[in-house]
């Protein structure tokens, strides 16, 4: 079992943002931002935030020690940074690639516009290390989750009551090849497979309109696995930088893996983040399905 | 320009069924059974029509010899073949993977049981392997439509008014790329590129939905690439049997292609079945999206 994962007090906040070393930790949407501030502080570090307007937030930014910035704004972000003594930075969260028109560019990040804009071509693994070198331009280190806050991740094993059939375990290993073999092509970072079928593969529609659209095959009778064959799995592309953009499951991921009629889900271990641990377990026991992290490299 | 494809007329039809060699057809849903039928009229074979029951159009069948069969029936099929003479078999049209509880299934085919049912765990290519070898233990030899119909595939070239620019080109590559990447699993004939950019992968939704998904991830502002930027591409599953399920296009898919914002489709060459191809080249031109045929193997 993982230790319950309730807020940090005041008093340790209060203590953490007096001391410990700063982390500035750049949010985008959802609720991981605030999960990875709260392990940050609980070791001791002293996070500041900054909100990217329009997906932070506020409920979760303003606990802490925290700054507004707009996509593009490179050269306001590394002024207030360095001034709050921060020498690493994190990205966290939701962040869509935007369209051009919304960008709001400063004249650092206008100079940096080259390196910019050809990380925009290409999947999201270029735009993201497009993003880390742009951040590194300016002197900061980029670190992970993993880095700092690892017990965000799922660790190795089952985490629910029900467990993976012999059935299910090779569904899983096909689904980490299908994703293996797409790794290339920077999209792919989860896939359904159902007694040897390939259901569905995640490109740019995320992970729960791949299971809306299983739910909806199986009902118009397309898919026609019974209801309680097949596994959801998600990984991380082979090759993908660690420090951005992991795949994540929360509670909802496993609500619509029921709705899709599969047994369960897989994750890699130490490379998927996951949100409200207890709540996820929980879903996956109320619901009937296994919830396993699996080692890295199980693929067949 | 291609010949124009009015359907044979009554004597045509009547001529060929008094002489030359018969041929079986196995007619699933959709234009292709009397698209084939037509074009082997035209040679001078005899088709006789074997419509499965739930699937086949009685309109399209009953112009021509004709027998209903149902799923499971491989003993009906064999006996009736036999009788009209038949030595080879086509099978065309849409068959989806029925539920086990909707077979009926018949003693002949109870016998090639294992066989078959070994053929329903994994991937399409092993279902229809598996209906294959069911029609050879019969003594069929089992034909595909560019063996007896050639002029139903889509020919190499710019089908109609407009041409892929050189970025289209670069996308049509690397969708083929991600098309062969995940031949090994069995799924994937069809994959969405825009920019670079994998926005979409066909797995059992079939290239309706997909595009249909492309459309409404544009709409809700997922998908950031400007209008008339990305590809549709079809291609055969490497190592597929080509004598099964070749992918197909017609004017609804052009219809969809535009309605998902891309700048055009385009398809395997000699390996893609092209139903109405006025109408499908009409369509293209007056969506104002390029269609082309592509050389196989022209993936980066």
């Amino acid at each position: 079992m993982r230790p319950p994962t309730m807020p940090p007090d005041a008093p340790t906040i209060a203590r953490a943002q007096a001391g410990g070393e700063a982390l500035a930790i750049i949010c985008g949407g959802g609720s991981f931002p605030g999960a990875v501030a709260e392990a940050v502080v609980r070791r001791g570090r002293r996070p500041v935030m900054f909100g990217i307007r329009g997906w932070a937030d506020a409920a979760v930014i303003e606990r802490y020690a925290h700054h507004w910035i707009a996509i593009g704004q490179a050269g306001r972000f590394f002024r207030l940074a360095r001034a709050e003594q921060c020498r690493e930075v994190l990205f966290i969260g939701t962040v869509l690639r935007p369209p051009i028109t919304q960008l709001r560019l400063d004249w650092q990040t206008i100079r940096l516009l080259p390196r910019v804009i050809r990380s925009f071509r290409g999947g999201d693994d270029k735009l993201l290390s497009g993003v880390a070198g742009v951040a590194e331009s300016g002197g900061f280190r980029v670190v992970g989750v993993n880095d700092v806050a690892p017990e965000i991740c799922v660790p190795e094993g089952v985490l629910g009551r029900y467990r993976p059939s012999a059935r299910d375990r090779a569904d899983i290993a096909r689904a980490l090849d299908v994703i293996a073999a797409l790794g290339p092509f920077d999209v792919g970072q989860a896939a359904v497979v159902a007694n040897g079928h390939v259901l569905g593969v995640e490109a740019a529609e995320g992970t729960d309109q791949l299971l809306d659209r299983i739910a909806e095959l199986r009902r118009i009778g397309r898919v026609t696995a019974p209801p309680g064959v097949g596994v959801l799995v998600k990984a991380p592309k082979p090759g993908q930088d660690r420090r951005f953009d992991l795949p994540s499951i929360g509670p909802l991921t496993i609500t619509n893996v029921a709705r899709a009629g599969l047994a369960g889900v897989a994750v890699t271990a130490g490379a998927t983040m996951l949100a409200e641990a207890e709540a996820t377990t929980a879903a996956a026991d109320r619901e009937k399905i296994f919830f396993v992290g699996v080692r890295e490299g199980m693929a067949s």
